[in-house]
């Protein structure tokens, strides 16, 4: 868990590097601005937990011997395992409950040895958590899965971390599972290559863990779900391994690929993949698009993805987020629109998007910008991958501070913003006496967006989990009656299957379970998540 | 099987309408023809059967009085629903084989008479064998189930050809499955819309059959897979009614779409779907271009693709084809280029990928035509949608005239090609004396092509069947020994098993396999198709 060639460790509780984390001066001025956004008096800061002070329950399994030389269960490596990184998680780690940890962490080094320990696993009658970056909002990488099993192993995929081999006719890699996004790219880099997923866990998140949760990525259209740039995956699951043909696209039955894709560990280990990479973007042309209201910008970000222009970035903030995050104080929503290519120059994309953008009031203040760099758009992305850091600190200010997100029709999309906003304000009133919400669009398709929501609300320390399990509940409710995905791009985990059990047809989950049962008779992975026995 | 409002009827025995069959003076000009260009003497034309001669095997089964009102058993249903319409079905058609009809032919007219049949099959002990257009060219509609059925049961879901609802914002259709692809078009018209999905057998065809399939449409790239149009689906089980909620994008475990989409009637019958259409194209460019060789317009074709410039046609010919279907008689392999868009002019986009097709040595002698209208596109995409008559009297002939086709990575294709060439000749050698082969693409995506063969030969009556067996098994054998999937867009049905079983990961046949059981616990859907008990 440290960074190659430095003494840099990830922090064990939070977000992130240890060296980064949000702390001393900056925390205090955090606490001063929060406290006058909020409205609230001023915020008693919680420390985090010191590593010397947590006494772990004791380790129920002991690898046997062949598997020790990769396994751990040393204090850090356990703690380090035992939460994801969704608010709950941080609201838990703060607080220092660390009560469900794992008995063990294992580092498999190559495939034969994620098999050797899902066997032991089997016969132990452990479960078994698949474990990428270990950034899981959702509740994916918990080690509570009630009293069934003898114990709880974390398999922790980072030493599977190399890109294996890559085509460059076919413009496609063979990687890894357990890299994260940074080691992805910098492989492919030394090709001119780039994977171009970028999801805000970016640096803290595998190929294998975006495979497993149908990641979507911080490009608004086409080519952003890790779904389409497969070609073929490797998966080890109790009963063997699976392996599919690398192939550019096949009408032969359905996907193989497809199963595992959003199977979020419960399947098997997805160990490496075939994976179509593109050429690194050198021509950018970008825009902020102002619009009177957020139903006039939605109407804009419809024509554009209905006109089949592809935008890298077609990323609608309401008024709030235009003012928190672009600084644009007229209580317009603002559209930020890019286009990226590695072949041609997007000025003709750009203002045919424009010119859709003027018919619903659209206006650009500052104009086109046409660029070789990244420019305002990195600048964007870099303090988009900064913002959990940001989240852990405002836990440790006592606040609720965190987001849902869902993708519906557009005819839905209206009536869904007014009830989900209306409900979820009205539950931050009761449960906190207030609050902000704002919503943005990270993905939008021909048929319908992603609408994103972001939730700041003053708490206390001891009162967080339950009061965001109440606000969660309006949430997840509103946006379920309303014609929404329980979820978008964060996954289903522990934490949506009470929301996924009433959207997924019930005779689908059928067939999950009798696929789950064929695949992994024993039930040792990842219970609890998507089915149960 | 008659055309609403006239008296036209489906040919019984082979492809499209019977007033459209080439016959006479037509069949007697094409029989010169190809005996000129195989270099064979003159051809035997065989006569296509009689209804009045045919005597089909009694009818082992009787519908129920609830069911009888929607069933037929007369001679005329059973004969038309006894045959898919590949070469092989052709040949056994025109030769008078009706020896396994369906002992009944339902015509459903809605999802409650499908759920009624599908019970009494089950409870029958019967097969049920769903069938949209009955276009397939891989035995998916046949009735050959063995012997372990009290009979068989075709369920023609022809009845059901409505556009139910149009959602004008989110642009998307709720549709019947049944309906054929005229239908379903011209109902779309009418709202400005397309689905824009044109397989050869687009006539006869159904939407229903292309899911089940995992259709490719006639254009070349970006959406032209029936599968990305999918916004849910229903789905009638013997276990029970599917349906998946309207999304425009979802994250919340493998999708239950992908199960259904090439699951080719073994899992449940598809009764509707809400599909994204789309505005009809307004703005077309095009052009052909030449070059010097197939492996020239192949690097062209992949740097279009990988450019993400999204052509709608990216039809690569060899030689062979660019002088039959384009009269080009230089040896030149011609790519044939063409953008269309319902909302902005494309010039920008043709112009970049000619420059792209000229860096790998393609010339466009005649220019980049712009239009409104289809113009070559539309003559190209009629005689297209006329070959299956022909190929109807190629049988009549003696010929063996059939298409085969897969995809594969870019990296793979020269050899692929050049082996599948290779085997395919010698095979056309040693069993025909002789033949012609030729090959293009018909779909590009970035990182590898679906290349499409098309075999003439020579052949006598009674001997086609057996022939054509070693030809296919040879080409079929060299595609999947060379990287290729052994269908991309024709599906497995029964001809393809043996080598469907050989391509999809084993332990993925088991889930299949459980999934088969939960929603047909019977096994009474599609027996022998991608799967056995």
């Amino acid at each position: 868990m440290g960074e190659p060639g430095t003494t840099r460790r990830r922090c064990w509780w939070g977000w992130g590097w240890e060296d980064q984390v949000v702390s001393g001066d900056h925390l205090t001025r955090l606490a001063q601005a929060v406290a006058g956004s909020l409205g609230t008096p001023d915020l008693e800061v919680w420390p985090p937990p010191r590593l010397e002070d947590l006494v772990l329950r004791p380790a129920r399994l002991t690898p046997p011997e062949p598997l020790a030389k990769f396994c751990a269960v040393d204090t850090y490596s356990r703690a380090a395992h035992t939460h994801g990184r969704s608010f709950s998680d941080a609201v838990r780690a703060v607080h220092g409950d660390f009560s469900v940890p794992p008995d063990v962490v294992a580092f498999p080094r190559d495939e034969a040895e994620v098999v050797a320990v899902l066997d032991w696993c089997a016969s132990a009658g452990a479960a078994a958590i698949p474990y990428g970056g270990g950034s899981s909002v959702v509740g994916g990488v918990s080690c509570d899965v009630g009293d069934d099993y003898q114990g709880v192993v974390s398999i922790d995929l980072g030493a599977l971390d190399q890109v294996l081999d890559v085509d460059r006719v076919s413009r496609a890699a063979r990687i890894q599972a357990g890299a994260l996004g940074p080691a992805l790219e910098e492989q492919l880099r030394s090709y001119g290559y780039t994977l171009r997923h970028f999801p805000q866990s970016f640096e803290f998140s595998s190929l294998g863990g975006w495979l497993a949760t149908r990641s979507g990525g911080h490009y608004a259209t086409n080519y952003t779900h890790i779904d389409d740039f497969v070609e073929s995956l490797r998966v080890v699951t109790p009963a063997g391994v699976v392996e599919s043909r690398r192939l550019p696209g096949s009408g032969a039955g359905p996907s193989p690929d497809r199963l595992f894709l959003g199977s979020e560990g419960v399947l098997g280990i997805i160990t490496e993949a075939w994976m179509r990479v593109q050429d690194r973007p050198v021509h950018r042309a970008s825009a902020s698009v102002h619009f009177p209201t957020m139903a006039d910008g939605a109407a804009g970000a419809r024509a554009i993805a209905q006109a089949a222009l592809f935008p890298a970035n077609c990323r609608l903030l309401d008024a709030g987020e235009a003012a928190s995050a672009a600084g644009v104080t007229t209580g317009s929503a603002l559209l930020v629109l890019g286009f990226e290519s590695a072949d041609h120059p997007v000025d003709a994309w750009i203002a045919r998007a424009a010119e859709l953008c003027a018919d619903h009031g659209g206006v650009i203040p500052d104009g086109v910008r046409t660029s070789s760099t990244e420019g305002a758009a990195g600048a964007w992305r870099s303090s988009f991958l900064r913002a959990p850091y940001g989240r852990d600190a405002l836990v440790q200010l006592g606040c609720i501070a965190e987001t849902f997100e869902t993708a519906c029709t557009w005819d839905r999309f209206d009536e869904l913003h007014h009830n989900v906003d209306e409900a979820v304000r009205r539950s931050l009133a009761e449960v906190c006496g207030g609050g902000t919400l704002t919503c943005r669009f990270t993905h939008v398709y021909p048929d319908g967006p992603a609408p994103y929501f972001t939730i700041l609300a003053p708490s206390r320390h001891g009162d967080q989990l339950s009061q965001w399990n109440e606000i969660k509940t309006a949430a997840s409710e509103a946006v379920l009656a309303n014609g929404g995905t329980i979820t978008h791009h964060h996954a289903v985990g522990r934490d949506h299957r009470h929301w996924y059990d009433r959207q997924r047809p019930t005779l689908f989950a059928q067939t999950l379970h009798a696929t789950k049962t064929t695949l992994d008779p024993a039930w040792t992975l990842n219970p609890g998540v998507l089915i149960s026995r």
